[in-house]
Formats: C-alpha cells, structure tokens, sequence
C-alpha cells in the first residue's frame, strides 16, 4: 500500500468523458491512494442522481472509428438528428459487452472505496441547481477548498 | 500563506473553456500560490486583446442543460445556423446575472495578483500573429521555459 | 540535465489534440526529464502503425481562426460536408510550411530519445484491436502500471 494522494478536477459533462474520472479514481483507490474529485463545470453533471449522459460523436473523429461507424456513414453523418442518441446507445452496449462497469457503478465504487467526491457549489448555484438532485455521501466545496488536498497531491489531473 | 506553486497550461480557446485557467490561477494566487499559467495552441487566442470567444454547444451534450436549451431544440439543434452565437449570448448573459467576472475582468485580476502569463512564441508564430494581438504585461516563451517552472510545482494542470 | 520525471495521459484522437502529449515529451525529454506517455480512450490511436488523424472544427469555435476559415465560411460551415477533410489537409500544410514535424516525425523522434510510450491494453481489448495494429517498440499496460510511475513523477498532465 501508499500513502500517495490523488486530486482530480472532473470538467465534463459527457458519456465518455465520465469514464476517465471514475476509473483513474478507483484504480488508484484500489492501490492505496487518498483520492478527491472536485466535481465542477460541465462535470458537476456526473454526480446527479438521474444521469442523463450522452456521447458527442460532433467535434471527435476519433470517437466513431471504435464503433466503425465510420464505414457506415460519411464523415459528417454524425451530424445528422438522431445519431447522437444511437452512438449513445451503441456505446452503452459496447461498454456492457466488454464487462465494464457502467458510470453509475464505477461511482458507487469510487464511494465505497472512499474516495471523496465534491461538488462545486459555485457550479450547482449557476446551474439553479439543488443539492436533491446530487446522489448522497458527497461533499460541497469551492476550489479554494480543493486547492488544499490538491496542493498536497502526488498527481493532480484536470480531466 | 503559502509557498507553493501553480502551473497551468492553458490549451482551449472557447469562451466556456476560458473560465477554468483563469478562475483557477486568481484563487491559487489569492491563496498565496506563485502561479505561471503558458497561454498555447488554442488557447493562445485567451490573450488577445481584442477577445472573440464563442461557446461551442456542438460536441458537448453537457452544455445545453444549463440554459435549458435542451427542451426547446431538438438534441442537435444545436446545429442549427446561429445557434452558436445565440448560446453564447446566452452564457455570457447568465454569467453576469450570476455576478461572476467576464474573462476580460478575471485576466485582469490575474495580471494584478501577479500571476504571470506567458504567451507561446511557437504558436505566435504558427499562427501569424504579432505581438501587438496581444495584451500588456504578459511575457512570451517556449515549453522549455514553462518546464522550469512546472517542473518544480505543486500543481500543474493541463486545461 | 535533470532527474525529474514527466507522466503523460494521453486521451484525444484527433490530428490537432496529437501534437501536445508529442511536443511536450519530447520537449521534457531534451531537457534530460524521464518520460512516460499512457496512451488510453480515444489517445490510443496515436499509437497506430497507420495513423489517419482528422482534425475536427466542430465543438471548437478557436480552431477556425488559424486559417482565417472564418472569413470565407458562416460560423456553422464547418459543419458542410467535406469541411472536416478540409480543414485536415490546410491544418498539415500550414505545419509543414512552419516547419513542424509531422505527427510521425515527432512520434520517432520520442522514441529515439528513449520516451516510453504505453498502449492501454484495456482499451485495445475494448476497441477490438490488436498488437498488429500498433508500432514497435512500444509497451503494454494498464492504469495501474501507469500510477506506479505517475505516483513518482513531478509533472504529470491528462492531454
């Protein structure tokens, strides 16, 4: 085991991004880590109770070949109505199929290995957001508060 | 107070992705951090004097929810022509409902707290602009230069 | 020289976002840093023997200015059909003309100053991928791995 720390600033607010913080967080939990996220931006999203993320094909080409959609349709057609919804379905399945945990899962586990997950509260009073719409064992902080378990960090990564 | 140390790199040149350097560089630097924030590829536009900076809905299924707009358009509606311009007039009028400084006002706090901005002479260059693109009492530099500092930080962040 | 260290996540796929975790390796490697590139996500393809990188101006309002595209298009061209592979081809020309190394030279030239560059295994099973697909001279490796040199490291950034 270690006594090493672990500080992550979760930004984004979408299906695949939502992957990186959740994992990098229980993998370095699993090894012994103190871990924090601050959970602020886009990414205050991934800690509400009803998630509702959707993978954005728009702006990535590298998110269509995994899925080979890109034999499929031209280059754009991810722009067309109703792709968004089924990349978001097809990557749900893909995940499923592999055996990874899904967002909802990996955070749970995040908990449950103590990892302190904090939600910005500049963040949610821009968002006319309420704490009940966050799932329960989280923290509310601002950055200065994080600035104090980050500027004591081994690696600190703004995802 | 403290003696640690903050270094940013700050690589995005959207008015959304603007916020993150330079809120995170005045509350370190309010919180006694000697702070370096290396302005570079995109992200280079954030020291202009003349800021143009648009949000960018597309891409991000995130960004939508927090003015709603998700349940006036369709999921890409946001596609649309004009869109972009409308969602950024949108952002920068909740952001000043919300009290919170424009980025033109943050980076002059910055510049005030002492925080040094180093523009990247690469990109300068890349991009065939002049110094005189840019605003006063910034400094201009290579990664070479920025790695001595962040090389000895206790944060460095890669925005 | 020096004896720190550089940890790099990397995690986008696209031409624009391949030029950072390369430029800052090799950067850092010159200067005698030990460095270390994960490659994961989307970044995996980085690491293909035949890299076929676009660079995508959606979702990214700062990218049209280099190449004053925004003058000849309405802020939503980039969406047209065809503007991707445009824009690909005016971003490689106008690296070449600077004088900056194409994704494949700054690649080797990390290889040649002994950069340890690691595919993400998961994500090469998650992808359906094999080590065919990839360059020589590479390793292999998970989050975990990655953490035993990211926990030690003194710059370590999520690209």
């Amino acid at each position: 085991m270690t006594d090493k720390k672990l500080a992550i600033i979760a930004t984004k607010g979408t299906l695949d991004w939502a992957y990186p913080p959740f994992i990098l967080s229980s993998t370095a939990a699993a090894l012994g880590y103190e871990v924090q996220v601050f959970f602020t931006f886009y990414g205050l999203q991934l800690l509400k109770k009803k998630l509702d993320l959707k993978v954005s094909a728009l702006g990535n080409p590298g998110m269509p070949m995994p899925m080979k959609m890109d034999k499929w349709f031209p280059v754009l057609g991810t722009a067309l109505p109703g792709m968004e919804s089924m990349m978001t379905f097809m990557m749900k399945r893909k995940m499923k199929a592999k055996g990874i945990a899904s967002i909802e899962e990996l955070r749970s586990l995040c908990l449950e290995a103590d990892v302190k997950l904090i939600g910005c509260q500049m963040t949610v009073d821009l968002f006319d957001l309420s704490r009940d719409d966050f799932i329960d064992g989280i923290e509310y902080g601002g950055a200065g508060m994080f600035f104090e378990f980050a500027g004591d960090s081994d690696v600190c990564l703004f995802v």
